[in-house]
Parts: structure tokens; C-alpha cells; sequence
């Protein structure tokens, strides 16, 4: 028994878009050693939504609906990103704005990760934005594990024993919380 | 004489694809009190642009080019954007996320002008974002000027004097900076 729920899902949201994203790297050490059953899946698809416009119809098969679905499905979310000019990346916020007043966000569990120490701002910036969205940030699965000069791979972010235990206990915690 | 450079050129950035946005509409506004002979034109493609990714090969003929050409021979920048969740909307950063490192904003002329007083989190992270940026802030052509209630229309921003007065020092103090 690790306390995590039978059937809990988790869905991943990075803020990059390069394919060798160190961000999207780490969500994918997450699922990695996210506890079983917890599934945890890494939503690839935020570089297609179209920038946020109020006036848009969303068509119920445009990756706008398709985020709306899989986030209403997860029991939690896990969001990983860089910061750009000290701030949230244009894609993640993005995303963000789509979701906006999702009746299914608010409430949601969020545990957002750092993979680099000296990213203040954005951090601050996005849990500002979180929260005011409605998300409860789950502190104990919101780490920074400093990654400059990792490379971009989930194997090489889990060779360190140290950095390998920390992401567990984080997702450990999380899988607790959206169990509950 | 009212200080400003002949032929100075303004470029007006909205952070909303709304057709009826405030924020376009402050922006129109200021162009038509924007002393002469300074020619301030409204960006009307930041929704084409597609969301920021490294990887990405920029083509001559695209609307990043497009951005980077009309930022390149702008004189100064006037920001006027809503804010999205307590943050800067995905579409203006998305935009900003495209002119990081473009040597040509690097000490460029910026002012941000913010329709709503109690739009504090966007604006103060903006300024970061821009400050990071390397852009020079010019706070007395910053100015908050409230909109609420007021119909997304130049004429109508302008129909109040006081506000047209404010908006016109505003972008004179621009236009005498951005000739100097």
C-alpha cells in the first residue's frame, strides 16, 4: 500500500515545445516513478492549440476540446517549464488561458516542478496564476530539482539516486492527495 | 514644435484576439492623439503568429519575420494588453517569447498602457518580462487609464476629455523619447 488511488490519473503539461525539452524530459521521469496504478500521461499537443481568442467556437475535435477532456479526466496535473525573459512561456500560458473557467480546473490538484533553481519568477508568476484559476497547489509534490547541464533524457534525470528518490517522493505525495 | 522626431515610427501591440477588445481600441486611440509627425500602426497579426518553439526555422516570409520586421523598424512600442488569470495573456507572451535576443529590441522604447486599475499581477510581470528583455520603459507614457464600461472604441475612449488629454501626454512623452 502507497496510499495512492486504484485508477488515479495524472496528465503532464510542459511549457516547452523543443523536442529536446529538459522539462518534457522530467514529466517523463515522473511517470516513470510515479507510484502504480497512478497512470500518468504527458499531454504532447499544446503546440496546436490555437492562441486563445474568446470569439472562437471550439469544435468538439480541436485540440482545445481535447485539452478540456483530458484535463476533466485527470485527477491531478503536473506542470513542468521553463521560464522565459522571467516569465511563464507563451505556450503554457496558453494553454492556461483556455482554461480558464473550466468548471473541471477549479478544485483540480497541481503540483508544479522547477528544473532550474535560479527560475524564480515564473514560478511565482505561475502560481499566482494557479491559484487564481481556482487549482490547488499540492506543495509537498511542487519540487525544484536543478537540471542545467542534464541532458534532456528521463534515464539521465533518474541516474542520480538522490534527484531519483526526490521526484518519487513528490509523485508519491501527489498520487496520495488525488486519491483523496 | 512638440519635440517629437520627424518620421519617428510607434508600433502598437495588443495582448487580446477579440474583435471587441478594449485593449486594440486604447491602442487605435492613441494612435489618432499621437502627435505628428509620428505614425503609430496597430499589429494586426499576433494570432498568426504560432507559438514559440525553439526548433523552429523562421521563413523570411512568415509573421515571426513579419513581427521581428516591424519591431526592427519601430521606433518605439506601446503595449496595451488585458490580464488573463492574475497573468500576462499566453498571446502577448507568445509574441514577447519570438522578440527575445532580436538584437533590434535591446534598449527599444517601450510603454504599457493598462485599461483596468485592478489589473496589477500582468502589468508588474510584464514590466519584469520586458525589463528582462532589455527594453527601456518609458514610465511617463505608462499610464493606467480605466475602461471599464466604456464601449471597445477609440471615439468613445477619446469622447472623455480628460482621458484624451491623459492618453495625448502620454504618447507625446513617447514620441519626444523615442526622437531622442
Amino acid at each position: 500500500m502507497d496510499g495512492s488511488a486504484p485508477g488515479c490519473r495524472v496528465l503532464g503539461l510542459c511549457g516547452s515545445l523543443r523536442r529536446a525539452s529538459i522539462n518534457r524530459a522530467l514529466l517523463h521521469a515522473a511517470a516513470i516513478v510515479m507510484p502504480d496504478p497512478t497512470r500518468f500521461t504527458v499531454h504532447e499537443d499544446l503546440g496546436s492549440l490555437p492562441l486563445f481568442n474568446a470569439d472562437l467556437v471550439v469544435a468538439p475535435d480541436s485540440p482545445v476540446a481535447e485539452l478540456w477532456r483530458s484535463v476533466t479526466t485527470a485527477d491531478a496535473i503536473v506542470i513542468a517549464s521553463p521560464e522565459y525573459a522571467h516569465g511563464i512561456t507563451g505556450v503554457l500560458k496558453n494553454a492556461l488561458d483556455w482554461l480558464v473557467g473550466l468548471p473541471e480546473f477549479y478544485g483540480k490538484q497541481v503540483a508544479v516542478l522547477n528544473a532550474s533553481a535560479r527560475a524564480s519568477h515564473a514560478d511565482a508568476a505561475l502560481r499566482e496564476v494557479l491559484s487564481t484559476m481556482g487549482a490547488r497547489l499540492v506543495e509537498e509534490a511542487s519540487i525544484t530539482l536543478p537540471l542545467t547541464g542534464v541532458p534532456a533524457d528521463s534515464a539521465a534525470i533518474l541516474a542520480d539516486p538522490h534527484r531519483r528518490a526526490a521526484l518519487n517522493s513528490a509523485m508519491a505525495a501527489l498520487a496520495r492527495g488525488a486519491g483523496t
